[in-house]
């Protein structure tokens, strides 16, 4: 049998337009003889949908239209495509999360998500009843196990959460290899985090070798608000073998047939390197963030920093130069080289630019404020009245211009409240909040790989935030390389304090950085929503007490 | 049998404060001759803990927290405490969410929750393997039902879910009952909500009297950041009359026999109107939203208008009046009694202002952005800007002398987008986001019933954002009346335009008003935590995709 898989890119909620996208897809696979098209996980709606799930309007909306698909497909050709479907027992949460089975022009079955994943950024069980019985469908032919996303996830290890073994209780294509299927396929909706690249595919190498059969994983491609979906749907070989790996990053259809068994017909993977795919996961988070939202372009504060400058040239791969218009805003404590580098990068890139001064309208807030203030010293007050001076001007820019304003902080600030609230932290999307500081260096290098973007100096310099004369971030942070490595191991791998000061760092350093991150809950509740490319990003996968104890 | 039912008002992750708490309440019970003390879910971290149940070493110390007070406790006395409990199994969550029966210096049982909440504002599966078995406890020759919270709610009807009838898939209650306990107890930690009061209370009536036993009901007190637990603990007969209900909105301790059969002890249940509710709720809200992080001070701008006035008087009842020191910024647009009618509310409650006019910075702002702007003409850009300076100064405030910010929006502002973020969308805590409109005029009457706190001419007046000449919110908004109707069918009741335009209403002004929610969802997911006192409020409870179309 002849198998299509179909890897594309969905807006959420667009319903009638992913409809036509995917009726598109078929009759392209078509051309190419394929007898059985697989679209991804709740692909009708998007992923994830979160609780637009919960009005019955919607939900009738998705059923509908998978309904009209039904009828718009060629008589001879099947369809495989995820979307909600009603619960009809008495009991039970409203909706499962399913694969629809479309042939001669209408729904001929459906398969049910047994395991709902309901940790860091999922909610499925918010929604879904889950699955318990299993059956295979035979098709042209073939009998084929369905399965949806974490269905075949059922083996994971508990990464990071004490040392169990399983987090599901059960086995989907344990309970289905009984009745002996003859391939295996899998609709996902799997979202990016560059350190898990391998693992996942692993997961369905795994039950390939281990049940001796074909695997098809079909995933969902691009981005919807902060979570980027890299694409990358597999064919794998029952003897293990990656057959072909679809494209990382963009739309992609692949046509094989089902049947495996001569080894190699293109084992071939691309080699991708970790800060290339966070790279060109981040393009594609705010090229599919404009684009979906109808928004063309986008505003920053440039300030000769490496996190501007970083987030510039992705800004401007993603959207274009002709789409950005950046402000520089130099006060009294600015340096030259921050207003040099930073035309020197606009102009490399051609981008426009306007160069606004703060230093009057600080001094302006400064005397204003002299009846609260009265004769106390400078402080931070003041250093975070700069940072809002410039968020506002940016936000004007924005109001007038209608360009979105990009944040710029990394992971590493955004995790110890080195920021200002409604000033540098301020934004539509954050394209940096979940990468580490270090990392921005190394996208910066990335970036100049074929020739200096990023002017050298923003690389080589200290960093500073420029909001008080000669400020260096080290004068109140540790080295970077430290400060990274103890945030991984707290947030990424939930280690406590003394857990962390085990592995070699200074104990005292690492209760300061623990207790930095904790009291700046409240600050990072108010962030916008922030790319996500770890396993773990500040955020919705995020959810801790904001007042309280610990 | 005496039972205590111990009402108390946790801190989230302060476990060893709320250990001691518990076992001076044990002390204080025993007194009254209690031989069970019972308290509140997962009362030794306080409700709810969210992600600090996915490290390790937090829920360690919750268990040895148990385990060592059940060596502190009395050995004739027995305690009853929620907390969580690692699960033993090879497979499925980490965790039960658990009561822990402690009696003669040891844990002698736990009682496991079956039915895990899951939607709105909870996320229990994210940490919590559900109780597929159940027994009773004996205990001083009774046979006792335990459950916790939701174990009771397995009837609830589906409220605006479709017209399915049952949520869940098991009935604890009724696989305990063949075993014939004698009264059944049931450990909570139910968040307020005005509207659900009469519905929370039926659910235990009907319980009690289907199955002819006494149920006593013990929730947490308190607020833990957006969250409001009204407490209003029960004790009801086997025959469904209310023998007691623990105090609403503060601690509360009642020591009772288990045998209820002897009607009306204490039948009285104060009759608490929905605003003096809403009112009392949100003055814990901030009351301990304050007191649980250490801070004691506060700010806000005080516009001349009705939600700011009421914010203030709110805060001043939880705060008092020397903990807080508001601005009064008027502009160019600002009209006299605006400034008039906020000195006047100030000085009545005896607080701190300082009036900081914005003219002179948002002329020097624009001038600042002549470079930008051009000869455009003023619109939305140069009304945020004022908004934005506010916020600025205010923040200045709260950075400088140490005073958290409140933010004064409304729902009904909040719902459309009638705000700017970073300026008057800013604030540690939202008060009054989760209150209409309508409600807040009805706030200002309760607040001014026993003599005038909040200026009449404040509360008549029309409202305005004061941001252009002779603006008015009716120029843009349609009447409150209205508006806040549509917006209760829209967010709380989740019906589509077209099902509310079928109640009755303009479907072009519904369509307006549904779009005006949905493009704002960016700004939303910017804003403070807000105090929850509805069945939906904006916030964690509500997960709305930003990117995306419907």
């Amino acid at each position: 049998m002849k198998i299509a898989l179909a890897q594309l890119n969905y807006i959420v909620g667009d319903i009638e337009g992913n409809r036509k996208k995917i009726l598109q897809t078929v009759l392209d696979a078509r051309k190419q003889q394929a007898e059985l098209v697989v679209f991804s996980e709740l692909a009708i709606c998007g992923y994830p949908p979160l609780d637009l799930l919960e009005r019955g309007t919607f939900v009738e909306s998705c059923v509908d239209a998978i309904h009209l698909l039904a009828i718009e497909i060629p008589e001879d050709t099947a369809v495989l495509v995820g979307g909600p479907e009603f619960n009809e027992h008495e009991e039970g949460k409203l909706l499962f999360n399913s694969a629809w089975l479309l042939q001669g022009g209408k729904v001929i079955n459906t398969f049910r998500k047994s395991l709902l994943p309901t940790y860091d950024i999922f909610d499925e069980y918010r929604y879904f009843e889950p699955n318990r019985t299993f059956s295979l469908i035979e098709l042209n032919g073939k009998k084929i196990a369905v399965t949806i996303c974490e269905d075949l996830w059922d083996d994971q290890p508990m990464e990071n959460r004490f040392s169990r073994s399983r987090l599901y209780t059960r086995h989907p294509l344990e309970e289905m290899a009984p009745e002996g299927p003859d391939l295996v396929i899998n609709i996902a909706a799997s979202p990016f985090a560059a350190t898990r690249m391998e693992v996942k595919k692993q997961i369905f190498v795994e039950k390939a070798r281990k049940h001796h059969l074909p695997v098809f994983m079909v995933n969902q491609v691009g981005a919807n608000t902060e979570l980027i979906f890299e694409g990358g749907s597999l064919a794998v070989g029952p003897d293990g073998s990656i057959h072909h790996q679809l494209a990382l990053f963009e739309e992609d259809l692949y046509v094989t047939e089902t049947d495996l068994t001569s080894p190699g017909e293109d084992a071939k993977i691309p080699d991708w390197a970790r800060i290339s795919m966070i790279h060109d996961a981040l393009v594609l988070g705010v090229q599919d963030y404009f684009a979906k939202s109808g928004f063309k372009k986008a505003t920053l504060g440039l300030s000769g920093g490496i996190d501007s400058a970083v987030t510039l040239a992705i800004a401007a791969r993603a959207l274009g130069s002709k789409n950005l218009h950046v402000l520089l805003m130099p006060s009294q404590y600015s340096s030259d080289h921050s207003i040099a580098d930073s035309e020197q990068m606009a102009r490399t890139l051609g981008i426009k630019y306007d160069i606004l001064s703060i230093k009057d309208i600080f001094d302006l807030y400064r005397e204003a404020l002299q009846p609260v203030f009265g004769d106390r010293e400078e402080d931070l007050a003041e250093e975070n009245i700069q940072s809002r001076i410039r968020g506002t001007l940016l936000m004007a820019l924005s109001n007038k211009l209608g360009n979105i304003l990009l944040n710029t902080s990394n992971k590493s600030e955004t995790a110890v409240g080195y920021g200002t609230l409604y000033g540098d932290m301020a934004g539509g999307l954050s394209v940096l909040g979940d990468v580490y500081k270090i990392d921005v260096y190394a996208l910066a290098r990335f970036i100049n790989r074929d020739g200096e973007v990023i002017p050298e100096n923003i690389i080589t310099k200290p960093p500073s935030a420029e909001l008080r004369p000669d400020q260096k971030d080290s004068d109140s942070l540790p080295d970077y390389e430290t400060l990274d490595s103890v945030l991984e191991l707290y947030i990424e791998k939930q280690l406590s304090a003394s857990q962390i000061a085990a592995e070699g760092f200074d104990p005292q350093l690492v209760n300061r950085i623990v207790r930095m991150v904790n009291v700046n809950e409240y600050k990072r509740y108010q962030t916008p929503p922030i790319l996500r490319i770890s396993t773990k990003a500040f955020g919705v996968g995020r959810r801790i007490p904001i007042v309280g104890r610990y």
